[in-house]
């Protein structure tokens, strides 16, 4: 009823560097995939804070020029995904704030689910929200609190807050980097030259030439500050239930995300796969790109030949002219196209990461069996998804997710395929060597946590 | 040091019409003159307010979609001026908010002279400002009001502020328009259909079929309520000082401001002009099209022809194209270009609305001179502009207004004009018919109201 | 049937300038008005010829790095008018041609009466035409001309062509201008440094910093050769027709044509109108800006005062939304807007230059009504017009010329004026001081030339 | 010194089809790899041809509007790869001609190596060119043939012409397709409804719904005619020599050239490459994308894993800010990633299709090393590019290529692998699985053809 977004995104922080707001805007293009709606980085000169935000890609919405104006040694960014909603340009981050202690703004990566309650004790309380976003709670809570100083009003607003977040702040002359409790989305931390750089995934690091150090911890929050070490205070005890999805979609293959690498996860995805209903097949056939990583596995693990035998379009641009009746699923062709010769006449078991309406996969099979397939059998390297996450991962609502309304057979059907297979909760956490249950799955399984 | 913007700009209003955003969005347009920098909406459905701001024209940001959004039966809206500053996308209008009371939203005409004071105070108080405009102000002072009703809130707030204002306020159910106690700047209210209309200037009124009914007056705030008549409250006792500068150039000749026509008050300003150093010509050119309709008062007056002698050019566009070392004062040209055949030989009285730097009235003398002309003597229809504005209009500064740094001697020398005159400050007061020291004039006399 | 492209258009050559296409560019610039459909630039640099052409206002289509490429010491420009055609982008000029000669650009203003059949000619002889524009003719004509040198096939080419012709030719070392032995359009030749510049009005020599020179004369040849004297080419025994419509409409006020000054002219159409049919009035309103010089001429012949009445606004953009019930005559009122305040009550003549299809007049007279005037007299500074022009302006067809269908009675009603009268034919030839039959009138009698 | 232009272009034709233009459309999108500088479609209504074309991307230039008046059942369309130069605007095609047959439009992919004599012939005897493009000669000839038919002109013409060429030319009730005696470039038949489509690249036949019919053959010219079968005339005697390049790297996997499949030639090529100076190696991984199914047939005949360790970021953009210090081949690393995770302390194969310049492999190298790969091995799935390709691919010249200045091992000292190894000629043509030297190998061989 309320308006409550998902928040799909990336932060950055950059502390103690000359070119801060250069390192911000090549790590913001690094994590483009995490959010192409929006993207704004504030940095600060030690007395001054200045924000450019806007609609767009990162290359789009910042020039040199506009860096230039982005002065000093600190710099926070965030990517932002789209949302619908008719003021979208003004629930870009940053997040300013004047306030008492001088100036601020923050990033965030998450979802708060307890934003709404919050937000309207706030209120109640004289608060003035300029915007629809959960993140501005935080300037709120700070504002309001009783403490002296910046960092224990930090502790005292993340302290009100539930939910998902990994969050960066800045002041004039310090940087702070907080992750919630359960660590839901991740936040590494980095060493480039001689100050630190914070992102929500390491192919941020590798592009700027940064070295890892480590991941901030569930509950913890760091204190960046000019000649000192940097600081830690754990806020909450650490109860660690990582967002597993990162590994199964979200997060680039390049990136080490809560200590493994992304691709290495979805090979082994893909491993735990190919003991699924195993079958025999001509060859394994992933859906371009996600599905590539766990194709190898289950290729490597069965020996049968893994095979590019759908091919993804460079060019797909938007086109608005509606195709004549003998152009059939000329859209999904347009990205993703069979090798015809390749797969005539042959058995496949074609990988994907997950299926999520549904609607995707149903084109791909008919396209495949069109291009003349004898047999298309799915393989899904993840359990059926049958709820929706309120952590920030924008999933439709249950009514849309096909695996909360059909049985496995059903969507066999529904698809067209001749078998499918899902990873099932088990495999998946086997995969990614869950030890002790330390990553969240409620996608899977509608066991929420809050 | 802090950044303090003069807001020059335009403000609209529409209660209780079935197509409010679209007669908020061509009144806009009709006020584009006021600003160009950025613009806004506003609207109620009763249940909620619909924002929509961004950079650029009326008919750039606005289209057929984005109005349908902003539904309901009344709204407001803001054209902003050009400024420099690195956050300028957020600093467009209406400011919205979010409080205890339900949705708000603002917009407003003038400039805060107590802003930095205000804001410092409520921030103390543990007020967040998430932009750097004076008008934010308004918003917190509501909020933290005391009283219960917004109505005796607003009351409470605009006590609290000292300036120029014209503000339109909008809640889900009401609409409010209140003018600082000395009426500043212009604000009147039509009626539309079994609606009003409210705007800074009446051409709103002229485009789109409303009739004018009064200004709102100095001091005064009108509710206007379903259902009711209008509600008037005289929060402060008037003390009129109208901006005279609306009349000598900013608004548009065909708008009547503070109850008068301002081509009239122009015309008249051109006839005591005339009484000036009187002197011999051959014909009176208008720099165009601001001193058009006082060359046409002095012609009439003097009998001496008048004559488009300068060209105005509609295709200027931009060129980032240097000159060469032949096409000297192009810049100009490509706006302004004079008609050699009439002026050859001639002795020209060229009347402009003012001189505030006197970088474009040395071309322009510089020009006509090079085209052949005679004798150009330069006549203004308003005094020498000595002093900055601090009340809503962009002047610069001290240091960079021409009279404010040297003699009329020296000025008529720089210009390099035969002779020079400027209406004196009795006469422009004559021209508008002042009857009580009802105008403010501090940008020819530096007495300021604050 | 066929497309007959009525080209109203502007020309511009530059012989011997170090600079010679930026001063094309300024020039194109100053002759905007002629056309802003597309526009572009030949260069020659000795050797070789480079074109940049393109759809767009010349501020647009070029910029430094663009104007870099066209090197060399000579250029012709173009700016083209609006006109409908799948291939509208094919038809910009200048017409590049690579032929036994070496290498030719042209660029034409006017429109070839004998066009079909000169193309159907060279076409049965092996000719290929690229594009729809009358102007490809020539290449063809001189390219298949049995002549040795350029010179000689120019002449053998214009003497096969009939119709209105500006034109200017570039070779790798010398210029050409030719002009119909009509002159129908004009085309005036300037000094600039030590060189020479062509074009079709005399405001492009004042944006520049050139010097009138003369005008080339009807069927004259001018040829441009570098250490040499102009060098002149009867190539048709003059038998002049200027378009009259130059003076009346579309010329620039600022411009000299045809030896003549366009605002003077437009004046003396003002002092005859103002004895057609003379009447008492409170006022001489023009319709901005066309009307003014003619609204000028009236008011100082008449002695009735002349009145800004209507405002032209210059914020006009392109809005696509919808006005509502209230917003009659919404659109023109974007654009012209009266002066309530000054018209109220009040008797009006009202100048404008021309009416064609009669649909903006009768806006602008309801108008006025609707804003109080008492009377509106409609009085128009040209005969009226009853036939579409075919040599180079874009009238509508006969049937789409409100005088070409109705009696003066009848328009009059039409446009709902309280009287309405024009200038005569007689009126018109003495406002120009037209000697000897020199000027086309065809579009207010129907007597064409061909 | 003359410009020549290597076109490296995608060609299709639609010959009675209800929806011929948008056919068209779709298929200029599948094979807009092919050449993404400017694009075109002229189509036949049956009594006139239209033609739309404009520098961009196909979805870019055409909209629903536009392809509306792109009427009539046959169309012909292109996709230009991009140039320099200043008027590349009019270089676009298809090239358009009106000539004493009537209207006829043309395009072509390829490059004619006689293309500068022809033109100075053709100028001698009178012809015009419009422009710089070599396609231009084929109206010319054309039109200046003295047969009477159509048909037979394009015979003459084709005659006259030498080089690589693969030509749709469209008259007003007919098309023709016709490939150059060795059938350089692809170009092949499909069947659509009724109707007939032919393109460069089977995968626009995927896209629209088509079914292969059969490739044009070298030498071969295809009259399409309405209610007739298609005929066919062997203009020249077939000497095939296809475009080896083709299946290196130009066409898309998913095409069928030369009558066999892109991907599995590359996997061929792959399977050969294992066998030139093997190793041993913890991974194969490919350059992305064009490495891809060469890496794969590598592994699969040598038993190393596949392993995507270099990932292609889909958020390329441009940027054009400045790199810092600590950001070395930041521009690589924007494009393609290394999986760090992955490589780190192992041996690596990397395959990549082609070494041009060489700066890219450089790069791609020591991206790995920092990366941590222990050791890095070179393989390339063709010969040395060692020559120009003058038959319409736009290879640099020859001092710019790599391998035409190096040794084999300059070469790896100068990409700063371990080791460098190249597919040879013989097991190029073994992988293609040629029969009688019907392919072009020039680029690796120098000997050309003309």
């Amino acid at each position: 009823m309320e308006r409550q977004l998902n928040e799909k995104c990336a932060v950055v922080g950059i502390f103690n560097h000359p070119e801060a707001s250069k390192l911000a805007y090549f790590s913001l293009h690094s994590l483009q995939h995490r959010g192409q709606e929006a993207c704004g980085i504030s940095s600060s000169d030690g007395k001054k804070l200045h924000t450019i935000k806007d609609r767009g890609l990162v290359s789009q919405v910042f020039n040199d020029e506009k860096l230039k104006t982005l002065s000093g040694t600190s710099a926070i960014g965030h990517n932002r995904y789209s949302t619908a909603g008719d003021d979208s340009i003004l629930d870009a981050q940053p997040v300013f704030a004047c306030y008492d202690l001088g100036e601020m703004a923050i990033v965030h990566n998450g979802n708060l689910t307890n934003a709404q309650e919050v937000r309207q004790k706030l209120i109640k309380k004289g608060a003035i929200f300029q915007t629809f976003m959960d993140t501005e709670n935080l300037i709120h809570l700070i504002a309001k609190s009783e403490e002296d100083k910046l960092l224990d009003r930090i502790i005292d607003a993340v302290k009100k807050i539930e939910g998902a977040y990994s969050l960066v702040f800045l002041s004039r002359k310090k940087m702070f980097a907080m992750r919630d409790p359960h660590g839901l989305r991740p936040l590494s931390i980095g060493k480039i030259g001689d100050g630190y750089i914070v992102a929500s995934e390491t192919c941020a690091f590798d592009l700027v030439g940064a070295t890892y150090v480590r991941d901030v911890q569930p509950g913890e929050l760091i204190i960046f500050e000019k000649g000192k070490k940097l600081q830690s205070i754990q806020v909450y005890e650490p109860t660690p239930k990582h967002c597993i999805f990162e590994y199964v979609y979200f997060a680039r293959p390049d990136s080490d995300v809560f200590g493994k690498n992304v691709y290495q996860m979805r090979k082994n995805m893909g491993v735990e796969l190919s003991k699924i209903e195993p079958i025999e097949a001509d060859m394994i056939v992933p859906v371009p790109d996600g599905g590539i990583p766990a194709a190898l596995g289950y290729s490597q693990a069965s020996g049968i030949p893994f095979e590019m035998g759908i091919m993804r379009n460079h060019y797909i641009g938007r086109t608005f002219i509606e195709p004549t009746q003998e152009m059939r699923d000329l859209k999904v062709k347009m990205k993703l196209s069979p090798l015809n010769s390749l797969i005539e006449g042959k058995k496949l078991i074609v990988v994907d990461d997950s299926i999520v309406r549904g609607t995707t996969s149903k084109r791909i099979v008919r396209m495949l069996k069109e291009a003349g397939a004898s047999e298309v059998h799915m393989r899904v390297s993840s359990p059926p998804t049958t709820d929706p996450c309120y952590y920030g991962i924008d999933t439709p609502d249950k009514e849309n997710l096909l695996a909360a309304n059909m049985s496995n057979a059903e969507m066999c059907e529904y698809i067209g395929a001749d078998s499918l297979a899902y990873l099932t909760h088990d495999s998946l956490l086997k995969s990614v060597d869950s030890q002790n249950d330390e990553y969240c799955t409620a996608c899977f399984t509608g066991k929420y946590l809050f």
